[in-house]
This record gives C-alpha cells, structure tokens and sequence, in this order.
C-alpha cells in the first residue's frame, strides 16, 4: 500500500494512454513512469530518501504533478507549499519541515528571492519553469535528463508520504502528516463515492498544493485517468480548459463555482460532457449550487466535507439529493453520510456521543486519519484523543445519518448566550437577488459580546441598503441571528490560497485591542 | 481498517434498510447490528476473544452472515470450514485452527457425530437450525437472546481475520491466515471493479464458506447493499431466488454459469435486473460464456482472477471486452487486468520478471496478501519470498497488461518435453456441441512421460465417439496438444466445494502405483 504503485500499475495497464496534458505538452503513463523514476534519481543525488522532505511552491503543472511521484519514489515526503503565503510565512513552513530541496517555479521566484538568508535548510531549488535557469537554482529538465532512473524505494503503509500545512500564520500553522496509508485509503474511499472510471479526464483547477486537489492526482491515477492543468483558477481559464479538452471530472470549491456559474457567456460554454463536479471545503450558498445545477443540468454534483488531516474525504452529498423536488428535495444543504471506509460520530466536550439532531463536534476514525502534527505532540494527543479526530467542525447529524455541519467552531458568533452559526446568516443574506459575495463575522458588541455583522459585496450594477438588507433577512431566520450591521465592499473577498474567504481578515479591523483571537 | 466499521456504518446509514433476508425472514441493519453485538457477547463468553477461533461447518444463510460479523465482533477469528469434506479432514481443519467453538447446522450433524472424540479443541457446539436443539449443542437464537451486547472488540489492520483452508486432503491442506486488511483492502478492489453501488441485492448462492463468496459479505456491506441466501447452489432455487428477490448482482464459478445458461426453460425466467455478475475460481469455457451473454444480453459480465491467498481478487476483465466484434473481440479469455489496488507481475523461476507474451509464473503484490499460512513458516516463507506471493499459476501478460492464465502450475501436462496447458484443450473440447462436460488430465505413459487424457461427459441424448472428438481437437489446436485418450463417463464430474472440477479425483486410477503427486 504506497502511493506509487498507481502510477506503476497506469504504466502495466494503460502504458500508452494519456498520462497528462499541460497546454500542449502531452505525456503517456509509460513516459511519465519513466520521468519519475529519473526525477527520483537526481533528487536522491540531492540528498532526498529515508523520509527526507523536498517542498514546493508553485503553480499548478504537469511536473507539479510528476514531484507527488518522484519524491516518495526517492523515499522521500513532499512539502507543498501554499501559493497565498506571505514570505514569512513561506519561511516558517520550510524551516519547521527541514525541507532540503525546494521546487519553484516563475511565480515565486520573486519571493523565494526575498527569503534569502532565511531558509535554514533547504540546499538546493530545482526550477520548473522553461525560462533560462535562474542563478542558484537547478533545472528541472537538465538534472531529470541527466540522472539514471532509481529503483522505487517502496516506502508505504504507515510510513510519512506527505507534509500538509493547515491554516498560514506563522504561530499557528501546523504541518499534518499523512502517510502512504492514509492517501491510499482516501483514494480507495473517493474512487466509488464519486464514481470515477478508467479514462476520465480530471482539470486541475484547484490549487495542487491542497489536498481537496490532492486527492485526485492520486485518485484519478489510481483508475487510470487523465489530467490536464491550468496554472491557478480563473473562470474563463477554467472554462475554455474544460471545453477544449472535454473534461469529465473536477473538484471546485464553492467560490469557484460561484464564478464560474455567473460568469457572462457562461451558456454558450459546451459543458456537455462534464459527468461530476464534487464541490468543498466551504459552505456552498443555495443560491449559487442552484444555479449551478440549472447551467448544467446533465452533471453529476457531490457535496464532499473533509479536512485535511482526514486526508481529506469524511462524507458526501451525491446527485441523489441534489434535486428540488420530492423526498430528497435540499438534502444537499447536509454533508451527507460518511463515506464508505471511514467512521464518524458527533461526540460532546466529553466525548460521549450525542443523540441525533443534537449539535456537537464531529468526530472522524479510520485508516484516513494523519498520523498526527509534524512536531506537535501535544496538538496531536489533544486532536486525536480517545482514537478518534476531533474535527473542530461543529454539527449534528440526522436519524438518517446525515451529517449537517453548522460552522467551524473558530466561525460560531456567541451573541448574548445564543450560539449563531454564520453559515445559516450567510444563506440567508444570499438569498437575495442583488448579492455577490457574503461572509458573516462576530465582531465586539459592548451589550451582546459580539454582534452579527455582514460584509456583503453586491453584483455589478446593483444597490441595496443596509436595512433592506437586514429587514430581507428577518423573512428568513430567527431575529437574533439576523445582521446587526451590514459592510458593503466593493472589491473581492480575500481568500485563503485554497479559495476559502479569510474572515481573519475581515474580523481584523473590529477585533483590534480586544482579547479575542481573530482566527 | 477493520470488518466490523462496515456493519456499524451500514446501521448508521441506512439503519433501516434491507440487510438479510432468507426464505421470508428479513431483518435490517439496525436489527442485524444488534443481533451481532448480542451474538459476540455469547461467543466471548464462551471463550472467544483475542484471536482465538470459532469455526462453522453449513450451508448459506443469514446466520452464516451474521457469523463473520459477530466473530471478529468478539476479538475472534473465523474459519470457515468446507461444506464437501470427509469427516477426517473435518477433524484436521478444526484440530490444526484450534478451534473452540463450533458453529454447525442440520445439514452437518451426521459429519459431526461421526467425529465424536476426534476433535481436539472445540469446546461448544452452536447450532444453526431452526428444529429442536441437538444434544450437546447450544441453540444459537436461545444464546443470542440471553446475551449481553458486547463491546466492538476493534482488532483490525494486521490482527488476523480468519482462517481460510485451501486444498482438501489432511496432509496438504494449508489454513491462509487473512487479516482484517487483507479483507478491507480486497472489497476496496471489488467495488470499482465490478462496480458496487448502495442498495444493490445480492445473492448468496457461491458456498459462503469460499473467499469468492467471502469477497459479498464483506464487500456488499461495505457499499450497504442487500444480502439474499439460498442454501447451496442449484440451478432450480437460484433461478427461482434471482427472479423473486430481483437480484442484481451475483458471483459464479464456471460450472454453476453452465448449469444455469443451459437449464431447461431459463429464458422464461425474468433476470432483466440482473445488472452484474462475476465468475471465475476456474477456467471459463468459452462456449459457456457465449451461451450466457446471449441468454442475459443485458448482463454486464466480470471475469474474476484471484485466488485465497490474495482475499482473493487480483485481475478483472470486464464488460467492455465481453464483445464478440471490434478490437476487444474475444478478450475475455484473459483474465483481465490488475486491480486498482495490486500489483501483478510474471516471473521466472529465479524471480526475474519476464518479457510480456513469455510464460512464467503469476506473482502478486498488495495489502490483500495473507499474512501467511496457520503454523506454516516453511511454506509460507516460499509463498511469499521476495515479498511477492507466488501464486502457483502459470501465465503470461501482453503488451497491453491484460493477464492470460495458462493452467495452474500442478495442471499443467509435460508430455515429450512439451508444456501442454489443461485449460486450452478443454476449450476445444468444449467447443464440440454434444459435450456438457470436461476435463483434461495427463495420465503416465511410458513413452512420452505424460499422454493427454480427456474425460467427457456428453449432452443427454447425444453420441459421439473418441475418434470424432479427437478430430475434432485436430481442428482447432496442435497435434501435440489433442487427447490420445477419451474415457466418456454418464456421471456428473466431482466438485470441490467451491464448484471446481476435482482433477485429482479423475488422476487417481490412472497414477495409482506411480511416483507422480496427484494433486
């Protein structure tokens, strides 16, 4: 049980199929195979075997996709690096990892370059890019050509395969380490809960350095598919990627969805053969997966919940609820029922198990769960207490077994004793017409504690009031869970680099000298 | 990674939903669940827990089901014990596992009484049957009902899940120890393969005893489908069961396909939402499956390769190559593929991988691997050296990965120095339409070491003499691969428990007096 044996078993079965295609540049299973094994090469004459970690930070590609194979083929642990870090940040993930090897590509020469003198131990940079080798780095292609192809080295089971860092800042980023077992046994897990077949087409849209997209480059690999890049997400990249190669599969988080379902022109875009979209990561608006489902009626949707440290899979929503009619009309607002390796329970602060329909935290067991934080022993025992992982999510799940979740626990405004779950706030504000963007934040309220505030950015063209707004939402939910206040902006929401809107930051400027931590 | 998460998820889930159901008693998940927490609690009591062994000896029923939950349920390991054996080797199996507990019904307590004082371990007797309860025996509802629910004992990964025994003689039977991952591991490869959804029906008609039927316990549940039981395989009841409980998916050997497509008046039968099914343990006639696709045209057909050693599924060749035009045409007669989740390669006799096309033998690597065999180092060591389990199989692989079994290692006939491959003469004696059934075997001769012998048993009412059927071979394969000898019996051929015809039953008149191992 260890990662590469998909790619070897796709070079056995499938050796001339289409491995990947990134813009132009297409390579089979058996060229692919091939290029890892000398990737690997050259990365052990760089000091990468024996759990040794080798990071990156870039942008999606086809040699992205090649490092998730060489380094654990070199028997090393692969680092990637989020893409929206901040360079002290980026410093912090690579000198907490002692990664000795780093790739980069154009996109970060520029920060790597303000890093310099602070990484502490990286000791080589192998350039990904197909400009001329910048000074200090090693080219990719040259070193691969140059290396003889090593033997796989055949690390698996419980043995560390990858390093993925949650949350950015500095203090409170922790490296989640999950082993060849736990990627193996997630893949095993997406494989039959989304339905992927042998030859589907997979468009890595959502950034590679997150495992909501990391589950499907060892996925797809595992039934043989095929994957086709763009570098990062914008909707019209994604939608002519999508058209032009006639992409059958994708993961989307829902502000990718957001766009890419209202963007102008979006109907005369031929998504005809697009057969599932799993969709994730953050509340997903009614609103915006209702349009979804108008714009492409044929598609399949599964709502996926995870979490990075449950590798990330823990329950889906598939197209059986995604319907508006009938028994299963709207069970799509539910993260579905666990998936089918994996065990989940919603336990009290004791962990006791609730009875159903009560809220608590959701709880996760099985072959998925990381083997714990980098480092952090204390982090882990407190995360992985009593066997199970404590998922920090908040919710409950129904006699049917669906599992609702109603807010990060960190998102939960406490307003004069009253638990108010800001994703319930933010559907309602969606619901009306003239909004784009929302996010719902706790922020200091002398009388209450905190105060429900709304930062909404409108669509184009459109005006709303602040008590319209509010008065919009009393015709939907209870009057204390109703804005208090209401932010109009005008430009985008900040998002984390897996798409996430950062309501650290929105909380920021409310929260400053008060106690209260912002994240 | 454990049995039991399969059961509980299911009650989770779909706790209401259809689990069992035999001859009109039908019970849910959540009923089931209970009744198998209930059932550990009796066999924990009755000194079963931490790995020691409860053995059973009956045909299929929900009972037999509810065994392989409620063994490992206690911390125990199950051994299913095979329905065609002698009294003597009964004692061996149960004697050599150590069995303590015994669970038997009305079909076997003649075999059981015979053995009084032979078995060595067995401590309690429970009796499946719904008559009055046998002296010396515990009724199984009576202990059920009076236990306590135990808690899940939770063994899982590299515990041992049960003792499978393969062979049938005393001294050459090995007991393969399969562990909790073996077993998970396996249903994670059988549910894309042959594509599993919730909700499907099973039918349990494969003795439950085998790993081929073992493969729907576990994987069936795992996707929460339904699970239908008839006691053992006839052509009469399964038909009868197929069309009533509406099953949609199924596993056969060969020699239950060929009674079933043949069976007088099945085009009367309604299999219409028959939507998949498996066959394999022995080489398929290509008449019979022919005659099968014609008769369930809308059937997706699986060719299974596996054996007990690998929990058991290794290849597939699926309904794509069931095709009699185009480039698949005729593919079928592979074995297909490796799995998603195994790896598979042919080696020599040093364990070299070979040229593909080149014969060698099938060698096997995966989380599906036993552990090894019950108090067999030696062999086990040899099974497994170089960490590949060597399968005993000769084949070979094309090109393009698809895997062609040429005969077991043990079948195959030596005949003037030439390699002669059981399974390709069958296929042509096969072809001639007055035969039912065959199988061919090398009996001694003096001059060439080995001769080819064909035993054969023709159509009711059909006539054909040895000369013509030895024509008829000389028509489609090589002189030196056609039978030198016909023996024609009116006998049906005898069957090992898992339906595989008993080759070393037909060899034994012939080698008696000779140094030649027949089996």
């Amino acid at each position: 049980m260890y990662l590469t044996q998909a790619l070897k078993r796709a070079m056995q079965v499938n050796g001339q199929g289409v491995a990947t295609h990134d813009h132009g540049r297409q390579r089979t299973w058996a060229e692919c195979a091939g290029r890892v094994a000398k990737m690997a090469g050259a990365l052990q004459a760089l000091g990468i075997h024996d759990g040794e970690r080798a990071a990156i930070l870039a942008l999606n590609s086809d040699r992205y996709f090649e490092y998730f194979y060489a380094v654990p083929w070199a028997g090393g642990v692969f680092v990637p690096v989020n893409t929206r870090l901040a360079p002290p940040e980026i410093a912090y993930w690579l000198n907490d990892s002692g990664s000795r090897v780093l790739f980069i590509d154009d996109a970060f020469l520029g920060a790597w370059k303000v890093l310099d003198g602070q990484l502490e131990t990286v000791e080589h940079v192998i350039y990904l890019g197909d400009g001329a080798t910048p000074e200090g780095t090693l080219n990719y292609e040259e070193i691969l050509a140059a290396a003889a192809p090593a033997e796989d080295a055949l690390r698996g089971y419980d043995d560390i395969a990858g390093i993925f860092y949650t949350g950015g800042t500095t203090g409170k980023s922790k490296g989640v380490m999950l082993s060849h077992r736990n990627l193996v046994c997630n893949s095993l897990n997406v494989i039959p809960s989304f339905n992927f077949k042998p030859g589907l087409r997979w468009l890595h849209a959502a950034p590679m350095f997150h495992i909501a997209d990391g589950l499907s480059v060892f996925g797809v690999t595992m039934v043989v598919g095929e994957h086709y890049f763009i570098p990062a997400f914008t909707p019209e990249a994604s939608l002519e990627a999508l058209e032009k190669h006639r992409i059958t599969t994708g993961l989307f988080v829902p502000t990718m969805v957001n766009m890419l379902v209202h963007h102008p022109g979006v109907e005369k875009v031929d998504l005809s053969h697009l057969e599932t979209i799993a969709y994730g990561a953050s509340p997903m608006p009614e609103s915006v997966i209702m349009r979804a489902m108008e714009v492409i009626p044929d598609c399949r949707f599964h709502h996926a919940y995870g979490q990075t440290e449950c590798a990330p899979l823990v329950s889906q929503c598939g197209p059986e609820y995604h319907v508006v009619d009938g028994p299963n009309a709207g069970r799509f607002k539910s993260a579905g029922k666990a998936v089918l390796g994996v065990e989940v329970r919603i336990f009290d602060a004791d962990d006791n198990e609730v009875p159903r329909g009560t809220v608590g935290e959701i709880c996760v067991r099985g072959p998925n769960v990381m083997l714990g934080y980098w480092n952090k022993p204390e982090e882990t025992a407190a995360a992985l207490r009593n066997g199970w992982m404590h998922s920090g999510d908040g919710g409950y799940m129904d006699e049917e077994g669906f599992i609702y979740v109603v807010d990060r626990v960190k998102d939960m405004i406490i307003s004069g004793g009253e638990n108010i779950y800001s994703a319930e706030v933010e559907d309602a504000v969606h619901q009306h017409p003239a909004v784009a963007e929302c996010a719902v934040i706790g922020i200091p309220d002398d009388k209450w504690g905190e105060a429900v505030h709304a930062v909404v950015r409108l669509k184009d063209g459109e005006n709303l009031t602040e008590t319209d707004l509010i008065e919009h939402c009393h015709t939907l939910i209870a009057g204390f869970k109703c804005p208090r206040s209401v932010a109009f902006r005008d430009d985008a929401m900040p998002l984390s680099g897996a798409g996430k809107i950062l309501k650290t930051e929105l909380r920021k400027p409310y929260w400053e000298g008060h106690d209260k931590q912002v994240n």
